[in-house]
């Protein structure tokens, strides 16, 4: 029998659509209690019982604070950013760093992440889990526009994508944390002809 | 009788080099004591004993512990990195910005500066002293490199100035706080080809 022929009724696999959202119950109730108190102050305790599940539930997926905070993090992180396709790597650009800036100034995830940032400073420990669930996951997404780019043959192959994400995602990172100059759609869009000039793209 | 014509003659003004001399013992003590134990447990006392001052003394000159610390970080990050004069725009920013990239990874100085930006995350009233007594200073003078090009007519007059600060370090900062990717000499000579490139520079 085919699944999903009798709904309810393979039984041996009933476990994993709950499995499923338990682990949405507790990402979400982690990136609320995120955004309310901050990493130092989350507590296990309270994730398990804003998500209605048990403790053990929790740990039998996430070994520490740390992976349970940065995978919620994260997930709430980019589902507010669907990747753009414009068709040019102009377009993504802007695109994705609009998303990004209104993400970071517009909702409470901009304190949180710059708590975050904080947080891993000053505990070595948080630095290589925070790098594995944040960083490298969601800097994959954003070099997915210049791969895409490089296949179109819009921008030479050996376009250094790291050196993209840096100057693109370091600046806007830079004003996040520092504060010195506003992150505004004029900074996004000086900024995006400046590193796609950089690459010396050759798109109309 | 013109000032300095006897040594010590100037009974009213005999403070003011003792003072100077007071103010550096407090700097130096300042950032001895921030990269010993950090800006958290830096208390005023011990600085204050380690310079061989009264408390006083300190308060006279800095109303609080994160003006003190921001200064005498400014003054201690600044004096390691003696501002180029390489006779074109791309050799002054690949001389500041390996000034800069050694003194972040080979000194304590890397570790004091991401403890005092993680600091200034979690902590609201830093942010204005930080950028106030760092942030600006530090990006002036690294400005100043690019406003000498425009000065000589080799890139554009209408430079943004600050753009490129936020690309190049903006890029750099990314990398010592998120740690994905080393700051090495390799990163140091295509970022600033890249930036240098970004502004269309006309130098040879």
């Amino acid at each position: 029998m085919a699944r999903g022929d009798i709904p309810g009724a393979t039984g041996a696999k009933k476990g994993r659509p709950l499995s499923e959202k338990t682990e949405a119950a507790i990402l979400e109730a982690t990136a609320q209690l995120l955004a309310e108190k901050g990493l130092a102050h989350l507590t296990i305790e309270e994730v398990a019982a804003r998500a209605g599940v048990g403790k053990a539930s929790v740990y039998r997926r996430w070994p520490s604070k740390g992976t349970l905070a940065f995978d919620a993090f994260e997930s709430d992180f980019l589902s507010r950013q669907p990747l753009p396709n414009t068709g040019d790597l102009r377009g993504d650009l802007l695109a994705a760093l609009r998303a990004w800036v209104r993400t970071v100034r517009d909702t409470p995830i901009g304190r949180t992440l710059r708590g975050l940032i904080g947080e891993v400073q000053r505990d070595p420990a948080l630095e290589g889990i925070w790098r594995e669930r944040f960083m490298t996951p969601v800097r994959a997404r954003h070099r997915a526009l210049v791969d895409r780019a490089v296949a179109r043959g819009t921008i030479p192959p050996g376009t250094d994508s790291d050196l993209v994400m840096d100057m693109l995602y370091g600046a806007a990172y830079h004003r996040l944390l520092q504060g010195h100059l506003p992150l505004n759609d004029q900074f996004v869009r000086v900024l995006v002809d400046a590193v796609v000039a950089s690459i010396g793209a050759v798109e109309p």
